[in-house]
Parts: structure tokens; C-alpha cells; sequence
């Protein structure tokens, strides 16, 4: 099934009003899953739209983000977004660190007792569209080990940065995760073995068994990516007062408020060299990159963020394509909330 | 050979005197290097010193720091270390950041026009005892390729992140590379093959050879180590006016100056939470941490830095163990500038 991107993004913030769900907040929710699927992250697309609508009937979620102000400096705040949408609380907050950078030259915004955020690059997208370098990490369900560990503590825990230039973003978003989770399910659909390195089995062996990696947990990308969860765990979630490490509930699972923390920066680029000559010689760092010589089977060098830009350009020229069970996913909450796709 | 942490440091020190390098950044200078051997970084260590010296003798690294202000805000600043040297323009630059930090919130604070800085969490420590998170990252020779391309426009570029506790601090650094290149020496030293994915020969293909390794160019983290290099080279070399990507001459090779990018910023935890908070949360993140049940071939599970705090305690306790090379290498230098070891 082919759809619009405009028409998908009307139709989940539809099905979200139909929800008790703000229209403001409707939006930046639609905006944010839609945005997913356009630059090809599905797993963080519109596939989410009946699981958060899951999440608001058994009340783990409140249908509106009520943004509460509890510390505040010059180039600091803290949010309580009071269990309400992660898409919405970010914008809010990064819109902040951004209002905040451009004052004093950089800033740190945590939110704390939040929500699923959707993809951190949508908000470092934002800032990098004010001329800032935007940063942002999130804590998440504990669903991989530790390195050298065989017990849950650690989300998958995503950073994002993105940097301004004269054109699109560069943009870096990562799981600390060695791969995705999507890509054992896509391996346990296709019946395919895994290899090694990617999972452990819930009793903390090693696996090539996407269905007992899926019981199990993800191994972090190394001791490095390891680390790095950790300190997004520290800094999202220690640091703000929200849940952390194996504390966190599950979403698809537990019957309770995830009470999440992420944290948002901003840089000011032009503190530290004018915007115009940091943009040439961004241009000039691309090209250092794009021009030289592919890999063998490779055909040609990315910045980081360009595949994403791709096919961001592909999906609103040519609409994005649904698979049959999401296609009837949606078209069912259609029925059910009166909304057409 | 055995030798104390402070007799190490104090000839370190000595040394760089005799070599007109000012009394307080000699200072510096012989405690980030003896402080990576104390950690068990021994690549970031004294070994370093000839080459130190090797480049005060041709003029490609001056013997004192003046560090010079160019642009400033409440918090930000951006420092030219006009080629001195990158320990002490980092003590300075993070002493700063965390100045601006205890005042404002948060703080990013820039070095351009300078040299290797050590090991990153020598700063991000030193954040940590003020009570602040410190983040540090610096670009660095060009010694590894972008994921999907065969020529070398990225460093290992490391960053670090440091965390106060209760104990001492929880501290990632890591290198953006798959593999230190030093493990890649040590195989070629025992004669031992290495596996792919550490390094591509000169020419872009996949070895096992340390030695085809050695003579080529070492392969990032996968894509998001990639990814995150870039970032790193953009926000210390790109925005700072320091150069960038592949234009870093090599500290060993290239007789002219490196003129390297640092980037350092501090965050005070007491913006978001008291500090007597943050760390008894601390003291539970740690906890399901080192209590989790280790995974097969693992007797414990620990936190980022806490095999190096392991080393200081035993080599504090103990003293340094010198390879006889390095051990004869210092000798020789001691003779030539009149210095006991």
C-alpha cells in the first residue's frame, strides 16, 4: 500500500485527537512517527500507533503533557513532563536548550518522568535547523546486558547529534546496542540464524536463535557501546530524577508508567567561529568524505544522516509504502475511531 | 624494572624543564603522562616522552603554552593554544569549563592550534572532582577511514565522559577505532595474526597481516563509531578553526605542527538534582551493576573505570613496571639532560 506522507502524518494525528490527545500534541506525535518512516527507521514509524493508543487506555500514559518547570538556570532546566508524550516534551525541551544556546551559548535540558521519545535525531533536526548543534540521548527499557554481564541493566539507550550546513543536517543517531532489535525479528520471520554477538539467551548464553534471542537480551556494541549506555543512563536518567537501569518497565509489557529521562543539549556554533565560515568549512569536511574512494562493495561514501535523506526525498515524492498487516493495522483503528485513510 | 608513580613523574617533569617547557606545564605534561601508565594505559604513557621532545627539537610544537582567548561568553569560550602543548591547554580549558559550569548550569568550552592531549579522561577526571560531569574529545591524526570508504579522512578520536560518585568517578573513554592500533604493534611483535575488521591494508583490502595492518589504516567502530568520529572531528576541529579530517599532519611522521581541535564541557548535576542525591542514585546504579551476575568467562562486572582505578590502587601500591626498552629509553634521556631516574 502506498500513502502520502502528508496523508499518514493527517491520519495518526486523526486517530490521536479521536484520543483525548491535545491537537497541538497530536501534532508533534504524528510528525515525529511519520518522520520515521520517511527517513526509513520503521521500527520507530507509525507501527507505534496502537501501542501508544494501548498505552492511554490502560492510563500508563496520560493523553496530555502537562510541562512542569522544576529547576531552572540560565542554561539549564529540568522538566517533569508528568507522564505525559516524549515527542512533545522533547520539542519543548529542545526548543529551550536552543532558546537558551542562542543566549548564552550552549545549554542542557533534562526532562524527567517521561515517555518513548520516538527517534532522538527528531529533535537534534531541530536545532540543527536553528543554526545549533544539537544533542540528545534517552534512557529506555532494560533489554541488554552490561559488558561482561549476563544480567538486564541497560536500554539500548540512543544518542543523537546533528550538525548544521549549507545542506541537509548531518545527523548521527545510534542505539548502543550492537544491532537493533528489529533485526533479530526479522531474522526469526525470515528463519534465519543470527550470528553470534548480536543476543544472548535469557539464561545469559550465546545464540544464533533469533526465538531465543528475543526471550534473551541484546549485547551492547562492545565495551565501548556498553559505556556509552551507561552514561546516557546517568546523564537522562540519574541526573533528572527518573527511573534508570533495570528499574525502567517494560512498554510493550508492564502495566505502569515508564517514567523515562532524556536530556537535551545545544551549542551555539557561533561562539566559537562565524555561522557562514563554519558552514564552508562543514562543506569542505562533506567533501573530504563523499569524494573519496568507496570500500569494495561499496559504491559511494555517506556523511552520516545522507541515506536518511535519501529516502526522506524518495518517500515524499513517491509516498511511502505500507506493508499489508500495518496497512490493515491502521485501517482498523480507522473504523474504529471514524478517521479514513 | 620498578619504579614509583612520583619518581616517574618527577623525572618526567625534570626532563621537559631541562627542555625549557615552563615549570606548571611540565607539571602537567609528566602527570597526564605517568597518570596513563598509573591506569594502565601505558599507549598514552612516558613512552610518549622522546616523542615530545623529538618535536620540541624540531620546532613543531612550542615548549610553552600561551593560551589566548578569542571569542567568550557566559558559557563558552574558545582558546588558541598557539601550538603549545594539548595537557595543559586542556587543565586550563576544563578548569574553565567547570568555572562556567558551577556559575551557569552547563558550559562548552573550544581549544584550536593545538597538540595531543594525553588521555581525555585526565580532564573529564578533574571535572568529576569539582562535583561536575565532564565530557572532553579531540580530533587526531587521520589514521582510520570512514565506514564504506577506503581512505583515511577520520582520527581515532577519542572522547571521554566522567561521573562523580560517592567512590571515584564512573569514567568512559574510548577511541572511536574498532581496536587501539597498539594492539595491532603488540601482534606484530608476537608474530601473531589479527582478525578482520581491525585494520585494511594501504590498499583497502581486508588483512589479517599486523604488518600490511600497521602500513594502512585502521577500521572504525562499524558505522556509528564512524559516525560518532565525525561528529567528534566536527565539534573540535571543524567549529573550533583547528584543522580537520585529513589535513592533520601525523604527529610521528609530518614535521610540522598538528594543530588540533579540543572540545571540553561540564554540566553541575545540582542544576537538576542535589548532589547528595545524585549520588546515593549513583550508589544504586552502580550497585545493579557490580551485583548483576557476570557473564561466562567473567568473575565480576564493573563499571567504565573501574579496572583503571584497580590499576592506580596496585601500581600506587607497587610502582610502575617499565619494559627494559622503555626503561633503557628514559636511562638515555636521563643521561643526555643530566636527570636521575
Amino acid at each position: 500500500m502506498k500513502i502520502a506522507v502528508d496523508d499518514l502524518k493527517k491520519f495518526c494525528k486523526e486517530i490521536l485527537e479521536r484520543n483525548s490527545v491535545p491537537i497541538e500534541e497530536a501534532e508533534v506525535i504524528a510528525d515525529s512517527l511519520v518522520d520515521a518512516n520517511t527517513i526509513g527507521v520503521d521500527s520507530h514509524g507509525v507501527t507505534r500507533l496502537s501501542l501508544y493508543l494501548q498505552r492511554l487506555k490502560e492510563a500508563t500514559i496520560n493523553s496530555n503533557t502537562k510541562m512542569e518547570i522544576l529547576r531552572e538556570t540560565e542554561t539549564t532546566a529540568l522538566y517533569d513532563a508528568n507522564n505525559g508524550w516524549g515527542q512533545y516534551a522533547g520539542k519543548i525541551a529542545m526548543q529551550e536548550a536552543v532558546k537558551k544556546a542562542k543566549k548564552y551559548g550552549t545549554a542542557t535540558i533534562g526532562v524527567t518522568n517521561s515517555n518513548h521519545f520516538g527517534t532522538a535525531s527528531y529533535f537534534t533536526k531541530m536545532a540543527a535547523k536553528e543554526n545549533c548543534i544539537g544533542i540528545a540521548m534517552c534512557n529506555t527499557t532494560p533489554i541488554m546486558v552490561s559488558w561482561g554481564s549476563n544480567e538486564p541493566t541497560l536500554g539500548t539507550n540512543p544518542l543523537s547529534i546533528a550538525i548544521p550546513t549549507n545542506r541537509h543536517p548531518v545527523v548521527l543517531d545510534m542505539a548502543t546496542s550492537n544491532v537493533a532489535r528489529g533485526k533479530i525479528n526479522l531474522a526469526a520471520k525470515d528463519g534465519e540464524e543470527i550470528p553470534t554477538g548480536w543476543a544472548i539467551t535469557k539464561e545469559g548464553k550465546d545464540t544464533t536463535d533469533p526465538h531465543e534471542a528475543l526471550k534473551g537480551y541484546l549485547l551492547p556494541l562492545g565495551p565501548k557501546g556498553s559505556g556509552l549506555a551507561m552514561m546516557i543512563d546517568i546523564m537522562s536518567g540519574v541526573m533528572t530524577g527518573a527511573l534508570f537501569g533495570k528499574d525502567i518497565p517494560r512498554m510493550y509489557d508492564d502495566k505502569e508508567p515508564q517514567r523515562l529521562g532524556h536530556l537535551f543539549m545545544a551549542i551555539d556554533p557561533e561562539c566559537f567561529i562565524e555561522i557562514e565560515t563554519f558552514k564552508s568549512r562543514m562543506d569542505e569536511r562533506i567533501e573530504q568524505t563523499v569524494k573519496s574512494t568507496p570500500a569494495d562493495g561499496y559504491e559511494q561514501v555517506y556523511m552520516p544522516g545522507d541515506i536518511e535523506e535519501m529516502n526522506r526525498e524518495k518517500h515524499e515524492r513517491e509516498g511511502l509504502t505500507l506493508s499489508t498487516a500495518l496497512y490493515e493495522e491502521l485501517r482498523a483503528l480507522g473504523t474504529k475511531y471514524d478517521v479514513s485513510i
